[in-house]
């Protein structure tokens, strides 16, 4: 993730004069942190997209728990003194943003549940400090893991609580090997799968809120566009040929965590070259396999891979690349 | 964990002297270590709480074994000629007397669980050395980890040997969201069930126990019975709001751990403050969720979480401490 | 490991003339590490045990597999441009030699499993670096844990894509307590059962294959030879002692990971002594109490455990090394 602030603006020097202007600014790049870009604007079109989104899926309290969670980690890290560059840069919004989304998603609409956004929100604050420490040594970001495990823990503690209930939660089952169903596919729009894919990102499944977040990712970087789209349709390929099950390939539920993946691995972490998009794209082909290897492992818990399998992928792309990738790092 | 041998008083010369009686001080020392103190005062009124507990609740194996896990585990760290600092502070000692708790609690009284104990104690002291070693850089105790990690393998273990049969472990289950028993509840008694939380830090469950738990701790830090107190407090009525099942609620599982927690961040590796009372009972709070999120997650595999809500909440929060609480470290 | 390349020899000098000779050597060289030795002749054995194991056991692919992984692995390395010691040694191909005996066992014979096969050994390259480099501050080997890594994700994965089907896997269900058989005990053949735990490393279950990987070991050190045997029988024991299923000890399922641990502890990471002797015993025995905890575990999950116990135990035991056991390391 990009820690420098972009040119010294208009935008930059109004910024600057103002706490609450800034917070707005830095609630933003909260958001368009979540898939590593540094970049008020592309934070607006971002929430502009997931209202869009959300509005016509008709689930508003993910949009507006998404806001609420990116606000409050923002001024969990204000108030906590945090490191000012990487608070600037939006790098304490991105686990509180994503937490927002996710728990209104899947837990039923109660005072608890919102109670639940504002605490993980600020314990996502805490993970991120943690895990930016925890990973230190290796030179690895945080990534979304902030967000998925306490995320995951207020979704497990969900069973165990009846205040904040679970209602789209998956069964929890014991895994079984998938059973092709007889007759024809439905044929398939490849341009509606792999922005869907895109939007999967941020749990809401439509086309519009997919070509929204590229734009907006082609505004800060045009190669992060690029390598969203490339991530996409790559791990829709993959999931098709090896024949996984069609309704959730279609949902783009194979692509969100590769579309993270070839971000990071292509264009946040790396410089795009020939080796690169090489071992980007073997990264990318093996988040798919994480993607269904997890799926599995959640199955008896009832919970969602949430964006994990990008999260344990990208690790260990990630950790190498000072040997596979040399003199890259700043 | 204080590591300082507290005033060279009169017992301090005459344990100097003898190494059977040091042995002895040693062995106290690392049953108060469960609760982070190094007094052996405070060990002796542990040691007499669990013995009037287990024989209370017809228990006595887990007296026995308490005792006999804390004896192995400091004699091993002796044979083994360990850091003599830790080693005095009975650091190497508490992880052994949980072990001797949590096995003769579960398992059949056989010899083979008696034989299971004395090699989990072991090798709870050499769970204690790689984990000081693996969490050396990030500068937070191996707490009850090494505990619990020899005590889930043990468990899990006796699902697959006869020898050391499970006799009261949770049948293995899918998680399935929990249902409100019509009609009243139980009238509840504040202070019953406050001191019950702080008796299931050791398995028990008994007002008497948890009276003599706290009075140990005020023996050795006043901050750390109050602490204590207030984390069983305030677990109870976080649990109650969420509406979590008044049965395990009675019984203290939601406030072992929580204990625990209070404890460590409250007054064990903060100087207790205003902002360090806050973020404790963040914490606290915290750990709650992840004691419900971790009963779920263990459903499957039929083992009790024991402390282990606890280590995960108190690493989490343990970690960011230097930058959330600058300059209170030695 | 042994990272030196043995005495300067007539083959060392005919390898070092041709790069072709030099990567038929460092295949062999991967294979033979996966019980730790750096040595050509005790790598040409262990294939040709594994292809006689498959060969009578009627599954070729598995040796095949075996073949192609080590080779795509060690290919992977060359491309990679690694540190060149490592590479020579052949750290790079043990875990895709792995990976080529476990996928082709459990999956479906289709072109998916085989390109599985060299996608999971190019990741295992690059999860070895990974893990390398995150265990670098505790001076531990990544031993086999990028193999277990690798393939339980493929393994897993095989249940969302039918491309990849499971075949031999084990069906998901909860655990349950083993119940045993009424009846006469089949008499035991300690011989067998020795080398059969040998030959299970591969995942083969046939004596003469246990026999000649005990000569190749022996080949190149005489003491890791003698630590399988001991590591062996000694799991043997233990399981028998602690009631486990009598079918599963026959068929050596006990002792593989407790083979490995053995000679890691015994003869690898620390040179032979009285000292090192009781500690590798320890570490042997609790190796089959996580073998049996870890079988429990997946169970839900519906994967073997590999080599994991193994990983897991010898990690816990040579994190410690150098406060138990000073001076023994270079």
């Amino acid at each position: 993730m990009e820690t420098s602030i972009t040119n010294k603006s208009a935008w930059a020097r109004f910024v600057d004069k103002n706490i609450f202007i800034q917070f707005f600014d830095v609630t933003l790049r909260g958001c368009a942190q979540v898939m590593f870009q540094n970049n008020p604007l592309t934070g607006l079109l971002f929430f502009i997209a997931i209202f869009t989104g959300a509005f016509l899926e008709k689930i508003p309290e993910v949009a507006f728990g998404c806001l609420l969670g990116t606000v409050i980690a923002t001024l969990t890290a204000y108030i906590s003194k945090l490191d000012i560059d990487s608070l600037r840069s939006g790098l304490y919004g991105y686990n509180g943003c994503l937490v927002g989304v996710a728990l209104p998603a899947f837990l039923e609409n109660t005072p608890f549940t919102w109670l639940s956004v504002i605490l993980g929100s600020i314990v996502s604050v805490i993970a991120t400090i943690s895990l930016m420490d925890f990973l230190r040594s290796w030179k690895v970001s945080a990534l979304t893991a902030p967000f998925v495990l306490v995320s995951w823990t207020i979704l497990l503690a969900s069973y165990s609580f009846l205040g904040i209930k679970g209602v789209s939660l998956p069964e929890p089952t014991l895994p079984h090997q998938y059973i092709e169903p007889i007759g024809h596919h439905p044929s398939i729009d490849l341009v509606v799968v792999v922005f869907r894919g895109v939007s999967e990102v941020f749990l809401l499944n439509s086309v519009i809120v997919g070509v929204i977040f590229t734009i907006g990712l082609a505004v800060s970087s045009i190669w992060a566009a690029i390598f969203a789209i490339l991530g996409s349709l790559l791990a829709f390929s993959i999931a098709s040929l090896l024949k996984a099950d069609i309704a959730s390939i279609h949902a783009g539920l194979y692509s969100f965590s590769a579309v993270l993946t070839a971000i990071a691995l292509g264009s946040t972490f790396n410089k795009p070259s020939w080796r690169g998009l090489i071992y980007a794209i073997i990264g990318i082909i093996f988040t798919v396999f994480v993607q269904g290897a997890l799926d599995v492992v959640l199955k008896p818990f009832g919970i969602p891979t949430l964006t994990m399998p990008f999260v344990l992928a990208s690790w260990l792309f990630l950790i190498p690349n000072q040997d596979i990738m040399p003199n890259h790092r700043r």
